[in-house]
């Protein structure tokens, strides 16, 4: 980082599947919370960073940034909305923080969202499976049949149990059940993952996240706050899954993830919490392994040791994921961060993890493009 | 600026009413002229910023940047697209001029584009028309009938002739009749314009901008380029029209621009060339107005004088403005700053004019939002 850029509040909705609100009023009421959480008034915010995927296609409605700025009262602000498919949430926190190392901005509001409800499923369906290359659309492949694949290589290759998968949506079900703003807050055993529908041969329906609807909001500043922004990073991958070397590898997430680390001039040692994207179970493995916290075809084998339960020795996805928190698109990168906030300040009330340093990645689409960030105790 | 921002290279593709190929095609023509400009290879590329508004309800595709990334081989970029409704391209431009200013990236390609013609009416309709304020949307007020109002109040209260409208579109014509790339390369006549049919009163059809397809790219660095960005500021205006202290008052336009030029250490008297958003005559006279080249009710006579002509102090919308260069959303924004470049550069053939130092101006919804953009000859 080129400045010292702050969180100074966080915020987010409660996540559900059929919230009673449209989108822009839950971006509103996740912004409301974040700015009382950090103590500003809108007034004060001179950058609003709006993360949506596809509020036009699922809701009809466009410029949620501008009607945003108006309802917290952000005038004159400078206002955009990001878009990075299933990572516009961590895009535009990425955007964020650029304006206010950029001087662009001293008061910035990032706020991601989602009413993915609204949508249709075959508006659903469509936009959603747009995001990957267009001729492996064209081809009928979609996202879970990508995470399907890969989980069939994975578990081959690594010689691993089927329920390695089922043990990383046992250990997010048993977060999301202490978390209040978690979708599902239940817990599930391995025998009810191995027994739920399947979706796409290994995964079964407990090996994927929900649509979601929420927001979630953080306001960063040039000054004050007790979190620092060490680096937020991304890139993208080969974008078609059939080009790449691995059908395994994510090269943006092991690409976004070395630059923050350099950036931020931290080790993987450094960390002590993650919240990485677990869109599907096996992409929690995957992206731990490509992030260099475990080498390859070893994850699986230390989540089944407990190493990123909440006791563990690095908790992984506290916040229950989005397995179990939910996944509402745009929403969901900024909702990582806002847990990796409470986390940091020692206000995750029923799962807080003893941490200083904290890891988020957001992923776009099947690993077209992930942005990393690292967050820490400010000194 | 904190940093020297350059640009080093433009293009577009050509604007028209029904092009030949998607948007993701269209965004790659663009950006594959941009980069030839540049003499720039994508490999050297470290950002994408795409500027578009509705590619998810229009063509039901999502993730462009991502696909623009493969497709000009800019691998492992940062990528985003960026979204403020008709100013979302050069909303996409400041967000890259920040990636550079903020030292994020060194090279980066800022995409702008749109295909229209692939939205049914209704789906273009509704998507354009939420762009408002949800209350005056839901009262049924659109653009055009708020681009009516405003014109009525223009006339009226400055005591201005009807013909002062059909100025400015005889005058964007004649522009883009200078201009390949442009949607409409015919002249028209006063009589033309004041015969053609009744849009929202006193608007006719030759007042308002027509629904376009086309892209248009640049490449900025940190290094060289024969083009300076001095300045690209931005602001949200009051959100509902109705709460506006006068309803011929575009705070944002008036805010983004004072930011401009204080940003770029530069006064009216410097600006030589001059893109406004014109998606509605009227809107050329208030915007010219706001931005402070003309005394409120001044600007209709200035340009019935032949002032904002091709020959004349301020040459305005040489390229032939959004009424006949065409008006892809997403795509405007960023064509508007490679007419100025191309200006800048002594490249615009057949309509040249004599400049250092350009503006340009785009305008999400009504007022809602601008950003405005002072570019000069790099010393």
């Amino acid at each position: 980082m080129q400045a010292d850029v702050r969180i100074a509040g966080a915020g987010m909705t409660p996540f559900s599947g059929d919230a009673d609100a449209d989108v822009r009023t839950l971006l509103e009421r996740a912004a409301t919370r974040a700015l009382d959480d950090a103590g500003v008034d809108g007034s004060a915010v001179d950058a609003v960073h709006v993360g949506n995927m596809a509020a036009e296609a699922f809701e009809e409605v466009s410029g949620l940034h501008n009607a945003l700025a108006a309802s917290v009262g952000a005038h004159g602000a400078q206002a955009d909305r990001v878009e990075n498919t299933s990572a516009s949430g961590a895009s535009a926190f990425q955007r964020g923080v650029q304006a206010v190392a950029s001087g662009a901005a001293d008061t910035a509001l990032v706020v991601g969202g989602e009413k993915m409800s609204s949508a249709s499923t075959e508006t659903a369906t469509g936009v959603i499976g747009s995001i990957v290359h267009a001729e492996e659309y064209a081809h009928g492949v979609t996202l879970p049949s990508f995470g399907g694949l890969a989980a069939d290589a994975y578990l081959r290759r690594h010689d691993a149990p089927r329920e390695a998968l089922a043990e990383v949506a046992v250990k997010n079900h048993a977060n999301g059940a202490r978390n209040d703003y978690a979708q599902f807050q239940k817990r599930i055993s391995v025998a009810d993952a191995l027994d739920s529908p399947l979706v796409a041969d290994p995964l079964r329906l407990y090996d994927c996240c929900p649509t979601t609807d929420g927001a979630a909001a953080l306001v960063l500043t040039n000054g004050g706050g007790a979190v620092s922004v060490r680096a937020c990073e991304s890139a993208v991958g080969t974008h078609a899954v059939a080009e790449r070397a691995d059908p395994l590898d994510i090269a943006s997430v092991r690409e976004a993830g070395e630059r923050a680390f350099e950036a931020a001039e931290r080790g993987r040692d450094d960390v002590d919490v993650a919240c990485i994207h677990d869109a599907f179970t096996v992409l929690e493995l995957l992206e731990l392994e490509e992030l260099g916290f475990y080498d390859a075809g070893e994850a699986w084998e230390a989540t089944m040791d407990g190493e990123t339960a909440l006791d563990g020795a690095l908790p992984v996805n506290p916040g229950g994921g989005l397995k179990a928190r939910g996944h509402p698109l745009g929403g969901t990168g900024v909702s990582q961060l806002v847990e990796l906030v409470w986390q940091l300040r020692g206000d995750a009330d029923g799962r807080q993890v003893d941490c200083e340093t904290g890891l988020a990645v957001n992923v776009a689409g099947f690993g077209n493009n992930a942005v990393c960030s690292l967050l820490e105790v400010a000194e």
